[in-house]
């Protein structure tokens, strides 16, 4: 191995998207038709894969004959011209394709519609034209498919260039400024788009002083970002600092019912549309963490986001504010109080009271992304409002890219989770409910959801890292995420082979089949070594990696497991704890509410309980824990054997970074095993059934 | 209360040289004969003070005829007249009073003296001329008496602008060089003088790659800063890496057995010396949590620090090389590596191998500045190496200068320690062994010090803060640091009366009084409501402020309390530990090693013991942590009571300052008083005999 000469700029890992993944397309005979921006996009990629592999490619008019082609990429004739040449890259995303003869044809429904039917294309490879005649539609579930980057412009002290960011710097921002040179943030909206992403947050939520200004001074670089991802239909949005009329507009007040206040926003929207037509929106973290919000003038989030949200309609702009809101100076000693109850407590009382054009913006738990929670219950109660459901793709609680975890099972166990039966049935999921699919149930009372839905939103783990993504392993993550935003309903481990096939192209089988060995158990092998139980956190304060079993006990966060000698977890049922419970429709607030019926991985979520416990599996809680610990350092073992034996078979480099990546991982999987089972050893007094060492 | 407007900078408090200290002198006929430098600083001094209090001044030669004075300040007739005017300041600074019918004369051994004589005479104030006819000699007990600064040129990303520093910026540096104004550096210079400091070193003993430059590139700048201090007979070293023939030189190695590297540092010196015929000398940390050192060459600490002592042997230059040397890798699984082992098991075996210029300079614990350890074996282990006891005026675990702790009993408590004997009787102490005054002694063997003893130095807690320590009484603790250097056996109930006669004049007795209940008894109220018992740390781990029982419990810094459901404590006895106490001499190696004989406020530093274990003092374990954690918050209650009643009494700004900082203790004390009590409820399960509420 040598080292690189310092200065060296690796070329960016292709991921998905190696020019092989291109092959089966580039050899055929392609027509592209349409005149639109984004048809332009679909021509030039399908003349270079052309080019590149042999076949060959003809451009038309909408409606022209077309004669011995293989693939026609196409506009409906029944769609409005309009929309496919316009600026609205949401509208027409859909295609239907048939294949006859092993002649294909993408019919898109607009200009959009072609990218995604070119990409669906790339997916399929040999199997888009060897397969069985067909006649099938594509549409997106939701148009509102978003990726959130925590960038600062300038590196914050504390936080970094990225915050949450294992990817090394900011794709976007490089030494304060917005970068001269684009071209990576090309390659990435390439990536993100045939992915199926379709807006992008340009920058951090905690939007501190320098990045205040991107809304004002800096617009002509937003400007410049905006046209790179235009070309890929992925409208741009910013993330805005409530206190912007102060910090930028000389105002002494940002008081949402201030007149003054109001028109700084109306001014500032026109400005930002008037430079980019298709602008997407801000988004909003208020009275979260610090951050300024309507609470400092006695208003409500309804009066705040209703205030933007006026602001930005006459452009069909949206607000994404988030529900992140909780008291982050709490008392420790105060068992009353309960984070986990926050943004219902904050936000259910204000359903109805929205805007049509606001996306309240909730994380997929109570608490905060980690790696087992239960499904916040905002998304079931607030069946006025618009609700987007918030992922993490980034991997702060789930082992910051060092760690093999690929999410896709968790984010698919989320979206088909019911909050109205047991076993799911015919009863709408978290899916339904944040694509608008949403049936009507009978609780919590007002049936339909009437509002259109607020999509999906994910902070994303992406940076200027050679892979992208630190792991390259956890460019699956991002590939998932996307994918699972079309369609809420694809199984993760399918996913898994679309990018393997794309990402490794060519490769034997057993590449493939180690992949699925490494990645498709890694969330919940993750989840074994690390916090046990769903009770969360136990992670170092400040960076959250590694183990620190105390290190949130006794501070101001919220974030407790009131672990004693006797017995551990938090009492969240309505009976004797927090009523937490409570805030889920029937049939959960009676399932989470007693021991006896909590499934065993939420169980110290809800219940403090003796470590003598018997859990559904039949294990004690102390046993569960060092049991799983044990199996957790022993999986990670046997996931870096299952890799090592198909390593020679990929780019040597990326080999190398997967190697040191699992050599961490498995030095802090057996940190996190030896502290939790130790911190419980000592504390319990109960030594491990089968006497294994804990120290 | 006004704020202050922005930009605006108060004149630094005047410390314990407010005008008024000056006037009874100010009110005499004051002559100062020498025309050394000092006397020079010294005649400025007086003819100032006298202008401003309507006495008289008037310069002669040395040996003039003197009538009418009220005040001689003069070099003795004897003294070598070229020791008084040369670049030595460490010479002659003892003086001869004497005192007949109200006359005062200071005869000064040289130059330095006189400077010392006349500090003296202004503490005295009116007493110096109206006690008794008398007749005193006074010399410092050491030449050695050295203050490290641990300030940064450029503002470290972690460790900010001064390591462990609570007082504002560096008086030194700003913006990433010198300051081009040392005005305040003057003033500070001032300030240690008057207690006898005579030897800082200017930077951080963790050398950055920017400050390493200091001895190369920015050699101009260090001769400004010690062109103020020589002034005040104050002699500058730096801090240098050893890595230096490396980072600033372009060799390869820094091998210390090298040939171009023993003549880089040579030619380093030779530079260093030429430009400031007065420096003190390096301090070196080496092979010390990442800092570079020898052993990358396979080399000794005293192959490193001897190279380095031949290189500036020519100039009488001395190497102070810190014996804080220990594994901060270490795994905490591993219960038989101790650090409080590494200081003794690293230098021990080095005793006689060391240069005469070099002082191994040992911290007086073997951890790190607890607010309470055993004192360090290493200082009664090495007879034939020069010895410098290593103390922290700045509060890095006493509190960061939030928290009002008086250090001057814990520092006279080490002082006075001895190790031959459990009563201190005639044998010599741990000043003795500092201060080359040791008697000999039967163990370790060897019988004498036959070396010149390495003094004393300390970690500075000053700063650019308006009142130079954060808080405004831990002025109290420089001004104590100095005054012991001269003498170890000043009582520092005394050295308090000292500095708050000095720094609040003219105030009623009961501000006296009041600033003596707050901190007599400040550090043993610190130790109560923080880590009991010795066992120390227990602090969040980076910043070591506030309560966090577990925080170092599972890290690789080797600062554990291994507490579990039945007991607490390290066993460092030689028959079943680490064999740490096995280090120290008879009597001590005995009555460490058993529970029956070790000090109760030590004991979990040397024993695991049950929670149950009753102490000499009749208490258990248990109920001690309860009792003193609440007497603890209790005391600091009582200070601020205390210190409110005459709070009016002084300069408004001061009281302010105080009673911020009095509103942080508080709620500091009464957070480590609730963390430390609810995790030991809940490890143990004991409820406390009062039932006061824990939580």
């Amino acid at each position: 191995m040598t080292a690189d000469a310092p200065g060296f700029v690796p070329t960016p890992h292709p991921a998905w998207l190696p020019d092989d993944a291109f092959a089966a397309l580039g050899r055929r005979r392609v027509v592209v038709a349409g005149d639109g921006a984004l048809a332009g996009t679909v021509a030039e990629e399908v003349a270079a894969a052309t080019a590149r592999f042999g076949g060959s490619f003809s451009r038309l008019e909408v409606g022209d004959g077309v004669a011995d082609a293989d693939l026609v990429l196409t506009l409906a004739t029944d769609t409005d011209a309009g929309s496919a040449s316009g600026t609205d890259p949401d509208a027409g995303e859909g295609f239907r394709l048939t294949r006859e003869g092993g002649a294909v044809v993408v019919q898109a429904d607009g200009d959009a519609g072609l990218l995604h039917g070119l990409f669906h294309v790339v997916r399929l490879g040999e199997a888009a034209f060897d397969g069985p005649d067909a006649d099938e539609t594509h549409a997106p579930a939701t148009g509102l498919r978003m990726l959130d980057h925590w960038d600062n412009v300038d590196t914050h002290p504390v936080m970094g260039q990225v915050e949450r960011g294992y990817s090394g710097g900011s794709l976007f921002y490089e030494d304060g400024v917005v970068r001269a040179d684009l071209s990576r943030v090309e390659r990435y909206a390439r990536l993100l788009a045939a992915v199926g992403i379709n807006r992008v947050a340009i920058n951090n939520v905690n939007v501190h002083r320098r990045e205040a200004r991107l809304l004002t001074d800096d617009l002509g670089d937003v400007v410049r970002i905006a046209a790179v991802f235009r070309r890929w239909g992925i409208r741009v949005h910013l993330s805005v600092s409530f206190a912007s009329p102060i910090l930028l507009g000389g105002l002494s007040t940002s008081d949402p019912l201030d007149t003054d206040v109001a028109h700084w926003w109306v001014r500032a929207a026109a400005r930002v549309w008037s430079a980019i037509p298709d602008f997407g929106g801000f988004v909003v973290k208020a009275d979260s963490e610090g951050q300024p919000g309507p609470f400092a003038y006695g208003r409500t989030h309804a009066d705040g986001a209703n205030m933007l949200a006026a602001a930005v309609e006459p452009y069909d702009g949206l607000i994404h504010w988030r529900a992140f809101v909780y008291d982050h100076r709490q008392d420790w000693r105060d068992r009353s109080t309960d984070r986990a109850r926050a943004a219902y407590d904050h936000f259910h009382p204000l359903d109805g009271a929205f805007a049509d054009n606001v996306v309240v913006q909730v994380k997929y738990g109570p608490m905060d992304f980690q790696v087992r929670e239960p499904v916040s219950p905002v998304l079931a109660a607030m069946p006025r409002t618009r609700i987007a459901l918030e992922l993490q793709v980034t991997q702060e609680y789930t082992g910051q890219q060092r760690h093999a975890v690929y999410l896709g099972p968790q984010w698919s166990q989320i979206l088909g989770f019911s909050f109205w039966s047991a076993d799911g049935g015919a009863s709408p999921t978290v899916a339904d409910l944040a694509t608008g699919r949403a049936k009507a149930v009978e609780d919590p009372g007002t049936g339909a959801w009437h509002k259109p839905a607020g999509g999906f939103a994910a902070v994303s783990n992406a940076g200027d890292d050679e892979f992208w993504t630190g792991h390259p392993f956890a460019q699956a993550n991002l590939y998932a995420y996307g994918r699972l935003c079309w369609d809420p309903t694809l199984d993760p481990a399918d996913l898994l082979d679309e990018w393997a096939g794309l990402t490794f192209p060519g490769a034997p089988d057993a590449v493939r089949q180690a992949l699925h060995t490494v990645l498709d158990g890694s969330w919940e092998t993750y989840e074994r070594y690390t916090s046990p139980l769903g009770v969360g956190f136990m992670v170092r304060p400040g960076h959250h990696y590694g183990p620190d079993v105390d290190g949130y006990e006794y501070t101001p966060w919220g974030t407790y497991h009131f672990a004693d000698r006797d017995g551990i977890g938090v009492d969240r049922s309505v009976r004797t704890g927090t009523g937490y419970a409570g805030q889920y429709p029937s049939p959960w607030r009676e399932t989470y509410e007693s021991t006896r019926t909590c499934p065993d991985e939420l169980l110290l979520f809800f219940h403090h309980v003796p470590y003598t416990h018997v859990l559904h599996s039949g294990s004690t809680v102390i046993q569960h824990i060092y049991d799983t610990h044990f199996a957790g350092v022993d999986a990670v073992e046997r996931m870096i054997e299952a890799w090592s034996a198909v390593s020679p078979l990929v780019d040597p480099r990326l080999a190398e970074r997967v190697a040191e990546r699992f050599a961490e991982q498995l030095r802090s999987a057996t940190e996190w095993r030896d502290q939790i089972n130790t911190y419980f050893l000592r504390k319990s007094g109960i030594p491990d059934e089968r006497g294994r060492t804990i120290y």
